[in-house]
């Protein structure tokens, strides 16, 4: 059944997809703000965020076009992060995606702006009442809740603040957890999510779509770690051992490399159990879920 | 007419109310973020920006409570704003409102994701169900856009990129005017409009009420410019003479002072005439028009 899927080709397509979205959003202007967003937002990422929200709308019925701009809004609250925790003052990064971070590329003052750009840019583009009908008020400002709850301060910002504080102290397998759940988990949750609603999934299928995030989110943490001991950087496009070099709290750190991968796949079965009521329409996100642990960047 | 008028009691029971507000919305936590977060925003601002909301919702007729979470939300944007660009790789300052900046208190990584959070946390706010009508959600989501686009790439943000591209040059008159119109100015446009649209204003009122706010907001920064050339420190909270210390352009270097003065009276005027068509019910628009050139910090 799954066989039949061709995972590669639509990852393909719908990074296409949100890509050119992403790029049509800016008006024209080319001020070095603006060159700062882009050079981040348009450096190659996975767009796994994005294509989750894509794939959840699918599952529950509805389409791409439903969902592009929440799915765009997303990519950008997820690279601000990135910009900010690449910062100096925190994990002080100087490459991702195998290119200059954005304050090595610029300067430290205008990626702070840049990341509160396209963080503030994100909720422009939710509250955009040109791509929005009417009767779909309510969902969209739900959608909005959702993700600024998600990508808040008890959200992915607390998640960073937990992450530095266990640079200075090994974390137990629980406050681990927990941190990722928070640093990584929210906002993945919020892309499934969002785009269920903005699917017009039922309660309970938006319920199920939440268990499936919760897992996927965890196992790529997991598997994220995995790449940082094993992980080749000429693939990744960034040093591996970083987590080790600044005595990182991982997973294979604290149970082992083969627990760890145990684990990982033990959260995808989850994660695809929690599937199991959905039709073939699923099938993206169930292909999504091995990839996660699967890749090798 | 204005005689009458106490604004000493209106600003003193308005920012009592914002205040209220403000410490009601964090939840139960108190996390190193969130007290960072609390640090900045309840360290005795003015709430300029939240009180021209509510009197702009009064002015056409509405009331302190359709706006005050709106009103909030400003002020959580503004004070983001503070906390970044009081961070060493921008303004570098030290003292803010007579305190210890942020990042001086905790630490520049807790600064950066308390301005961050901040930021989100306003968005979250301006979207909570609980607190919007049916109704009114095409009002919201509108104020929800007004508020980012202000804020964003092509309003705030892009002003402090160029405010700080304009410590290394002399600006002309024109370039110091748009950057003020970016940097202080779009966001105080905001929060006017934002409360004459929840206050249920018509598109004409609004118009008429941006040009106040366009007016006030120039006026308000030539002072700031007179300020730090003739304000007290002890009262201000904060050094005087930094602009020129760092040569930035200002209205008084450009201009001088006594044309300044003239300038900011102007101003006044223009934006007191934007008002005629309205009752006494833009009394405390009125008096804060006064208020914003003849303040003392």
């Amino acid at each position: 059944m799954m066989s039949s899927f061709d995972l590669s080709s639509y990852l393909s397509s719908k990074r296409e997809q949100i890509n050119e979205t992403l790029s049509s959003i800016f008006s024209n202007t080319s001020t070095k703000l603006v060159k700062a967003m882009k050079y981040s937002l348009m450096g190659g990422g996975k767009r796994i965020r994005p294509i989750l929200c894509i794939a959840a709308a699918e599952t529950v019925g509805g389409q791409s076009q439903d969902v592009i701009r929440a799915a765009c809004a997303l990519e950008m609250i997820h690279t601000y992060s990135l910009i900010h925790d690449d910062l100096p003052a925190m994990d002080n990064d100087k490459l991702r995606r195998g290119q200059p971070t954005c304050h090595v590329a610029f300067d430290e003052a205008t990626a702070i702006l840049a990341g509160d750009a396209l963080l503030t840019l994100a909720f422009e583009i939710l509250s955009s009442m040109t791509f929005i009908q009417e009767d779909q008020l309510l969902n969209w400002m739900n959608v909005i809740h959702t993700i600024s709850s998600a990508a808040g301060y008890r959200g992915m910002i607390e998640g960073q603040m937990q992450d530095m504080a266990g640079e200075a102290r090994l974390l137990c397998l629980e406050d681990l957890e927990n941190m990722h759940a928070l640093k990584t988990g929210a906002l993945i949750e919020a892309s499934v999510t969002v785009g269920a609603i903005l699917g017009k999934g039922s309660v309970d299928q938006i319920q199920r779509l939440k268990i499936y995030a919760n897992h996927i989110g965890l196992a790529f943490q997991v598997t994220d770690d995995l790449l940082d001991v094993e992980g080749d950087p000429y693939v990744m496009g960034k040093d591996v051992g970083s987590d080790h070099s600044r005595s990182k709290s991982t997973f294979p750190a604290l149970i082992g490399i083969e627990k760890s991968k145990q684990f990982a796949k033990k959260l995808v079965k989850n994660a695809l159990k929690a599937l199991d009521s959905f039709d073939n329409k699923a099938h993206p996100l169930r292909a999504i879920a091995y990839y996660v642990v699967e890749r090798k960047k």
